[in-house]
């Protein structure tokens, strides 16, 4: 008997009959003898619904009631899943995040989870419950209600397995697991079998749909045994593990397409120690990630610093950075939203040289023109203009013989 | 300056216009230099679609599973009023009932409060802040979430006023105030200036929708000074308070109709001491609330017992007895949901004999059968076919000459 960590996302608990559907799943998994403990979701769409409320309440929300009203979401799913697990003859019980002290930092919004109290799991594991989890919440010492970030039910999930040692943790999507690339943009996309925790960190966090970022770093940190698999089939799904030795022969594993960032550039910025520190260090103090960060040389003491972040936050980056503007000194700062990020990702870059000659005659073939580039030992991103990030996958996608045969 | 616990309903905060609208309302109470601590409902319709889709998962549903689903429609209200207050420039703060420890027994779906800690309430009143409570909800000693039954905003509102000893607990609600009776069944009832505690508490019991019952004996115990009022406009209201001498004056003060009760009939029940209790107490236990009870006198050492319940509970109410039946020892239980309930209350009938053979004559002149009878000092209920209700109400608040000149 082992204990499984199941987590549904949004699609699959849309409405009464798809979340019926996840409660004969879940019986399945229990009727082969192993302790469940389940995440979800809101039903898909339910928090657009609600943020949307927010913001005609308010066009900049506060963050804590914003948190306390997007939280409602998974509340509604875990209660009905309970229902449906019961009127099949199934005891279940439901937990918010506070209700088994899934203690995270005050950064509402983007929480971090600290810690989680496992006691209340267990007992009513041992009553030959199933436990379900709202995902996505968590609550800080004060008791007020956080949430985790979008798609952070991914991240409950992990963390919970974690915590509880499980033997897995399934999340359960609308896709049958991680492919080469969005088969949205390439129907000949692959299905992965497996792939190691470091390729999907840099799939994740270059907008790979599939998994969220921390929810992958979490399984790596604790080796959280993690599969990623279709909740409207059987399909055997994708492997997420540590690093083994056929996964170096494949040059490139996937591809993806981030249209969700925005680029702010600084202009004639004085070229001096501590200058970026001064300008990153707020930024970073209000959870926010930036990701690709480019600096020009410079000419004359000045240089000009790109960077890109989540284009939902791109108002308040803005607004943070022009506070220690004056005191910095720049000449002016340009927002852009009209941008893609392409990435290529794969461990057997560290052994295989010529990836990035590759990627940048592919793209000037296809004449799209290059923005920004950074690059890390198994990634490389290209920034370009956000009509071209489409033609881009599919030309690497394909010069990369990534396609299914 | 002094303390005032504002309470609006489900029809007040129906969209995003009209809890716009209750910001501003208590942004005026706010600005006349009075402390404000609001309490809200559901969304009007939002309580009855998460009932309805409990009832989809699980016709029978599990009542701690229910409760963690119907509470989510406070949580998005009144952080919803938060954000507007707040971008009206309002500071503001919602507390959901575990967050400022509105302590409730267990019985899920009708708990009572037990307890309120004041001293967040407090707190956060100094920073000036309009401090925002979830109507309906608290939590056990466990944690798990309880609500305290169909208008229990207004016991949460009443509840929190004498907690913290507030000046006024003012209930804003769609009518201007408490009528004669039902305004939509005769369109002359007359708006009462002022109500006893006594009659509002026989009214609310016999089915007046405008106050629950529970928060009028609350309020009654504590002392708050309650008013039910306007949201849509500022009419003065009813204030309902201790009796005074020209209350006494007045004959009957209101007539209700309660069509949501249904009647238990136990044929041929054993007539020895014990027996009531013997039903009773399992019924009591489950927290159902039984209104009329009569009981036939004997023949053969044999007696019929008939008594009314709400109808959302009668099947629960008719498994419960009919676990007693064979230890008891009756014929039959029969149910009966085509009734109704009216009753004439006023402090008035204390000092005034004949009340009783007017109302039977009345409504026999009418040709309305009457069913059961019960009386209290200040209260005369019988109940009908249902198809009489209406048409009894009209005549009896004719016939005590109750309409607006």
């Amino acid at each position: 008997m082992s204990l499984i960590v199941q987590k549904f996302g949004g699609t699959s608990v849309q409405d009464i009959n798809h979340i019926r559907h996840v409660a004969q799943r879940v019986i399945e998994t229990k009727k082969q003898g192993h302790d469940v403990v389940v995440v979800l979701s809101a039903m898909a769409g339910e928090t657009n619904r609600l943020i949307k409320l927010a913001h005609e309440a308010n066009p900049d929300p506060d963050s804590r009631e914003y948190d306390q009203l997007i939280s409602t979401g998974e509340q509604v799913t875990i209660a009905l899943l309970a229902l449906c697990l019961q009127s099949l003859g199934q005891p279940a019980r439901s937990f918010l995040g506070h209700q088994v002290k899934i203690l995270t930092n005050s950064v509402h919004s983007r929480a971090k989870i600290q810690s989680i109290d496992a006691t209340r799991i267990f007992e009513t594991l041992k009553q030959n419950c199933v436990v379900i989890v709202a995902g996505f919440q968590g609550s800080d010492e004060a008791g007020n209600i956080t949430t985790l970030g979008r798609g952070g039910s991914d991240t409950t999930a992990v963390a919970i397995a974690a915590a509880l040692k499980a033997n897995l943790c399934e999340i359960y999507t609308d896709v049958d697991g991680v492919y080469t690339t969005d088969p949205r943009i390439c129907s000949d996309a692959k299905k992965l079998d497996k792939i190691s925790f470091d390729e999907m960190m840099e799939l994740a966090s270059q907008g790979a749909q599939v998994l969220q970022m921390r929810s992958v770093v979490f399984a790596a940190k604790y080796g959280v045994k993690l599969v990623v698999r279709s909740s409207f089939n059987k399909n055997e799904g994708t492997l997420i593990c540590k690093e083994d030795k056929p996964m170096e022969d494949v040059v490139v594993s996937g591809i993806t397409l981030d249209e969700g960032e925005a680029k702010l550039a600084l202009r004639r910025l004085p070229d001096r120690p501590g200058v970026a520190s001064r300008i990153f260090l707020p930024v970073a103090k209000a959870g926010i990630n930036v990701d690709m960060i480019v600096q020009n040389i410079s000419a004359d003491g000045f240089t000009d610093l790109t960077f890109t972040v989540p284009s939902n936050v791109l108002k308040e980056t803005r607004k943070l950075i022009e506070k220690v503007g004056s005191e910095v000194g720049f000449d002016k700062i340009e927002a852009d939203e009209d941008i893609a990020k392409v990435s290529i990702v794969g461990v057997g870059m560290r052994s295989h040289s010529g990836v990035a000659a590759k990627v940048f005659e592919t793209l000037s073939q296809n004449k799209i023109n290059i923005e920004m580039i950074s690059t890390s030992e198994i990634r490389i991103s290209v920034v370009v203009k956000k009509d071209f990030g489409k033609k881009a996958v599919m030309a690497l996608h394909k010069a990369f013989d990534m396609a299914q045969v």
